[in-house]
């Protein structure tokens, strides 16, 4: 594994490409932190092993666990995924994982971007972060591809989307939040999503989903299903504070125009209704240092535009709600070549994220 | 990674090749352990390095490390070798990594022995052993191959040498001994190693070299060259404890002939002076439980059969010994298409093994 610090994937004619194109497997990393999953990790592990297997329909699995649970990861997925002992702090993979670019002739490399719990002593979700940052160079060393070092500018792979044809998605509640890079100006963000993404336009929804503890990362409100065509996470009801959210990103989505100068398509996908966190769910959650990490009632950040593509499939969220099957059925025509696969995710969801967070493509060669 | 339990390489057509044969690639484990390796392994890192440097000349070296030294390796190393993150409970690359076997196709294969640490409760060399006892299987499962599970029979990878070509040599003093596989006579252990490492005849030296705390593996007195071509540890000096285990060594080599029915060529490998530990060194070294895992004037298994075949070179120890150069030459006459490097490993010797002890050939497909 080469580090690479003196240029960059723009330089080196790299591109981050979408999700919707080839890959060549994906990472997931097992469940453990007793103050993200209820019951240390034991009620998430059925969700995570259920997307992991139909991502491996498609796909070559990685699975990273931790020592302790290594041989739990082991016993618990089928012998075509492959399991690899790995430490982190906790199982985003889209977050701390590498975002892998690659050019003309098939080489891949990954992107070592910072990562500091979603805003480090600002607002992070968790103390301290060092494995899960570590992560991203040791997964380029096992797969034997090299790395950009660009640990000095603040991340997550779930605050990006792109289209594949020089389109960069973020959220400004995320990007532009005082817990990332607040010595950066928005210009100068941008200057490093083009340069590191090799994109040309990037597009600025203004927020996320209601109580997104990432800032309100784009990944859950907003996704490309194809160039110049996205899914925006949509309410009918202008009482949920949802509302006046999602309404403000059609708007800018309405006016926007990609990198090759097309108006987007955006297509609504209905929200489930809140989803709030239960006593008992709660119970089963470890305080984090000194405060729970939920309280009863608590509204989750519940979206089912939080989906992995697959090279076969879309393996979506559902929550038991009656929209369930409305949002599978908009996926469906959106994906008319890949057979979309709902999972049932409340435990995720409880972690904070949902399927998209918890995984993370490397593109095929 | 398939886990086989129904079935053996020998009825699947796999076998296990020599050394000399061309290898994909080299595994080694980094150095941590306080009670083995002086000062907390910092003595021991720069003879590990150097050997994996040496290696990865002509072979894709990864060297496994535990979290709290991934960061060290890592920085150690150089970018064409790869470190991942695997936990163990010492550095025995040779013991605990899979056995590979291969077919006639260029499938590989590992076999997962059953480990317990030289002896077990009965003359084992330290508690607990479960990290390395997993080591084979994750790293099979790492290198997406198919592994043998044989955890049932107790055998350590430096307790045999195969010639290629049908042939296996161990020593009595290490597979008869009562910590590894005490139930089992003689003629089931040879039935074991027949149908796993897919060979028809077994060479049973007397014993290996004095004060060998593996019960005297093999691959410190006695190793094959070529086939019907062996080197021997031996010493001119009559009053040496070791001169007459060398001769009963020989004695039994000269008498014997391989699965093909050759002669074999015992060529005399020259042993440096006796090697022992001063109390500087022991002052470097942890106590294992309540007892120190060595005494000062305590005298070391060192021998210079204790190489690596690598693919262009023959990785050898030196000991600052006048036989340092000698031995050199009588290796460099036996590989003559490769170059024989030798590393100064008075530090790996006092953790109590050396250069093919810390290695493990991963053959080519």
């Amino acid at each position: 594994m080469r580090i690479i610090k003196a240029s960059t994937p723009y330089a080196d004619g790299f591109r981050m490409p979408a999700e919707y194109e080839r890959h060549d497997g994906c990472i997931l990393i097992f469940p453990e932190r007793s103050d993200s999953w209820q019951y240390g990790g034991y009620a998430a592990r059925k969700a995570f092993v259920q997307v992991a297997e139909a991502i491996a329909e498609s796909e070559h699995v990685t699975v990273c666990a931790g020592e302790a649970q290594y041989d739990n990861a082991r016993a618990l997925l089928s012998e075509r995924i492959r399991v690899v002992e790995m430490s982190s702090n906790d199982a985003w993979a889209r977050d701390y994982c590498p975002t892998f670019v690659k050019n003309d002739k098939g080489d891949v490399r990954g992107i070592d971007w910072g990562f500091n719990a979603w805003g480090g002593l600002y607002d992070g979700l968790y103390f301290p972060w060092d494995k899960d940052n570590r992560m991203a160079r040791k997964l380029c060393d096992l797969l034997d591809l090299d790395v950009y070092d660009k640990r000095d500018f603040i991340l997550e792979g779930g605050s990006i989307h792109v289209d594949g044809e020089g389109t960069c998605m973020v959220t400004e509640s995320c990007l532009l939040s005082q817990g990332r890079n607040p010595r950066l100006a928005r210009a100068e963000i941008e200057e490093n999503l083009k340069a590191y993404l090799n994109v040309s336009k990037i597009l600025w929804l203004p927020c996320g989903i209601y109580g997104d503890e990432t800032n309100e990362h784009v990944d859950n409100i907003c996704a490309f299903t194809a160039p110049g065509h996205v899914v925006l996470a949509w309410t009918e009801d202008e009482t949920d504070v949802q509302y006046a959210m999602s309404a403000a990103c059609l708007t800018y989505l309405e006016q926007a125009v990609d990198a090759r100068g097309r108006r987007l398509a955006v297509h609504k996908l209905p929200l489930p209704r809140p989803v709030t966190i239960t006593e008992e769910e709660c119970r089963g959650l470890d305080a984090c240092w000194d405060e729970p990490t939920r309280m009863p009632g608590e509204r989750l950040a519940a979206s089912y535009v939080n989906f992995y593509i697959a090279n076969k499939s879309v393996v979506m969220p559902g929550f038991g709600d009656p929209a369930d099957e409305k949002a599978k059925e908009v996926l469906q025509e959106l994906f008319p070549d890949r057979r979309v696969v709902q999972i049932y995710a409340r435990d995720i969801l409880i972690g904070g994220g949902n399927i998209h967070c918890i995984t993370q493509q490397i593109p095929s060669k």
